[in-house]
């Protein structure tokens, strides 16, 4: 064809896509997280990408946000999922009658959200969620059962954190208490910024919304307490006498028994932490790498009172835990921190030399029979310039196979890395790369 | 809120959405899938599922079919993919330079294609696709590769299959030298009805696009091979002697001694499949389940000269095979096929009686530590109806852990299975679960 009729071949921004190296990485993260939620008796779900637009949105009436990706089929609007817990929703309001409660499940898959593309923002990326929903009520446990897999998760990717846990009842207790009940979003969106502006700048702008000096200095205080949970905890309960208030302060000291049976050494109070305005209503969390807080929150969730009040008159409380995988693993990778989880795809290289490749591919069935990732490199180049090419794709193994080698059976094993070199028949071999010499 | 509010969760038509017995399953065929091709050596590829339209559709000049789910964000057209191999065209094109060749990638991920809705299509479904892409060069030897891949992928689904084999040279030559070259396409869509509407008519509709009795003699004669490929290519050598019947036989020839090499056993010459009348080039292939012809083909393929030709001038010919998993896994489960693949998500579940939940989760995470997938049932429900519930999941597993086993640190292990209940240590109960009694 001619050259003009090409098409410059374009990826759209915002859309990550990885070359195999770092696929091969991203790939073992998402499997170990895959792994820990499966330890952990959560069921796997896999909704569609595309849902009817009505049911998606049915939460803001239909309105359409301008960050979803929607449009028509026929007569049909659809939309791309912006998230993974509408579809739980619509999910378990669906299938109320075929499910088990409390209802554990985990998704793990791409959503979208046509956001302006910028550095480390991504429109299409996946969330790793975990949620677990009662019918009708669900005991706290469940919260710290959904802590407890945070902390397995990060463990199991050897990335350190620390999860922060606070309960949304507490501040709304406090300020409805203050009398400040009608100003809570506003107070809410300042102390969120305390942790960035600091103590007086926060300070300042809770004074221009008219609050009283010891109002904001007692919710500057509570913010700030991220000490140990039974002293904070004894500490605050008389801070304020509502039923909110003490809601949030006996859900919280709960919980923390919970976690203490866990063994969680990770877990903390932080009173500061509030989360988005909306959908939470008793426990939420927040969790940070140790000494990379510039990473943002890796992994939030919290309690939510009910799931799928959209969708049903059933009452359904849950909590959840989501990890923004995408962004996490390109933080990762920006701040050179994927190192020592490379992965090797192939463990054994064997070329061939003179007229011995069937033999060849005859015994790389043997070794990925023996559970070794193995394959014959058939190209025409030289076998030198094979060798360079392994030793760059960090090819741990080679087997030369040559006509003598094939009559005797006795192979030419290179080590890649201490660079020796033996002879040995195929089952030596195995042993050899699964010892790793 | 109000009744009236509410929307009717629905999810779309032609859209699979497993319950997590199910999903289960599905899950592990995937991962199974997955696990032949990384020990193949095929990297991993995840390319977005949405494109640029005029990329995406380039081979049809920015044409796009009805079927493809495309729209403006904006200003830009964008189109979800519909299949694998335009995004790898797109990747290898643009990535040129990174990628060694022989580049071997796979890729398991959705597909979209806006179909009318009806038993056994899917809008969105899995493929799982293995290519390999050369560099001006791919020695037929890749052909077998690729062969060898598939009988592989299917011997650990436990599927019993049949790989048929052909090369498209062979009818093209043929048709070529019976001096029908400008009635190809006509007669390939005759041929490939063949198996269907049997010879007769065949030959029926054949004589009525005006081909001569002896050619339609030939033709189906050649068609019916099936048998061993050394006997066929011997005695078929001499049936045309034009370039593109002889490159076809002899690249057949030389595909089947490598497939002899590697002992593919359920490898077989069928010289009557044609597959679509573009793209594939060479070898071709269709898989079908033993006993289970009304499948149709569960896994195709084939080479193909030039991989991204609209996206670039370099020459990249590959070979490559896709399954298409969400149609395979509707098949089987709507032949109940599904048996002995059933997984336990959960193999222990905890039951605590009186104030032993902290005590449970401490041993949860004991059990989990030592692989096993572990839950504390802390639903309110009596014992009874747990015992029940737990039976009727299929847990195979169930400690009880009551005041007395808690400060004993013995406790009572139920096997499901066989109904028995012992008294063991928690070191204990890990060995009876993992030697399952």
């Amino acid at each position: 064809m001619q050259n003009s009729d090409r098409i410059t071949p374009r990826k759209l921004s915002g859309f990550m896509e990885l070359m195999p190296e770092k696929q091969l990485i991203f790939d073992n993260m998402r499997e170990r997280i895959q792994k820990v939620f499966a330890k952990n008796c959560f069921s796997p779900l896999d909704t569609p990408v595309l849902e009817l637009a009505n049911v998606l949105l049915a939460k803001s009436g239909g309105e359409i946000d301008k960050e979803i990706y929607h449009f028509y089929k026929g007569d049909t609007q659809l939309a791309m999922r912006y998230d993974l817990t509408v579809p739980l929703a619509r999910f378990v309001a669906m299938n109320y009658d075929k499910l088990t409660f409390p209802f554990k499940r985990y998704q793990i898959g791409k959503v979208y959200r046509g956001e302006k593309a910028q550095k480390g923002r991504f429109r299409e990326f996946y969330q790793c969620d975990a949620d677990i929903i009662g019918n009708e009520q669900l005991p706290i446990v469940a919260d710290a059962e959904c802590i407890n897999l945070i902390a397995e998760t990060f463990k199991e990717l050897n990335l350190d954190v620390e999860i922060n846990i606070s309960n949304r009842n507490i501040l709304f207790g406090l300020i409805e208490n203050l009398g400040y009940k009608n100003k809570t979003t506003e107070i809410l969106t300042i102390l969120d910024k305390l942790p960035k502006i600091g103590k007086e700048k926060a300070s300042e702008w809770l004074k221009e919304i008219q609050l009283h000096y010891s109002a904001i200095n007692l919710l500057i205080e509570v913010c700030n307490f991220n000490n140990d949970s039974d002293v904070v905890l004894r500490k605050i309960w008389n801070y304020a006498e509502n039923e909110t208030f003490k809601k949030g302060v006996s859900e919280l000291k709960e919980l923390f028994t919970y976690i203490k049976a866990y063994g969680i050494p990770n877990a903390k109070l932080n009173l500061g932490i509030i989360r988005g305005q909306n959908y939470y209503t008793g426990t939420i969390f927040e969790t940070y790498m140790v000494g990379h807080p510039d990473f943002g929150a890796v992994c939030a969730g919290g309690r939510y009172d009910n799931l799928a009040e959209y969708y049903t008159d059933k009452k359904l409380p849950g909590v959840g835990m989501s990890i923004g995988l995408t962004r996490l693993f390109d933080q990762l990778d920006s701040h050179n921190m994927l190192g020592g989880r490379e992965l090797n795809l192939t463990e054994l290289e064997i070329i061939p030399l003179g007229d011995t490749i069937k033999h060849c591919l005859e015994l790389s069935n043997y070794f990925k029979s023996q559970n070794i990732s193995c394959e014959v490199n058939y190209d025409s180049r030289s076998f030198k310039s094979k060798l360079r090419e392994a030793d760059k794709k960090k090819i741990p193994y080679i087997l030369v196979v040559g006509e003598n080698e094939m009559a005797t059976k006795t192979y030419s094993l290179k080590d890649m890395v201490k660079g020796t070199n033996f002879n040995k028949s195929k089952e030596d071999c195995v042993n050899t790369i699964k010892n790793k010499g």
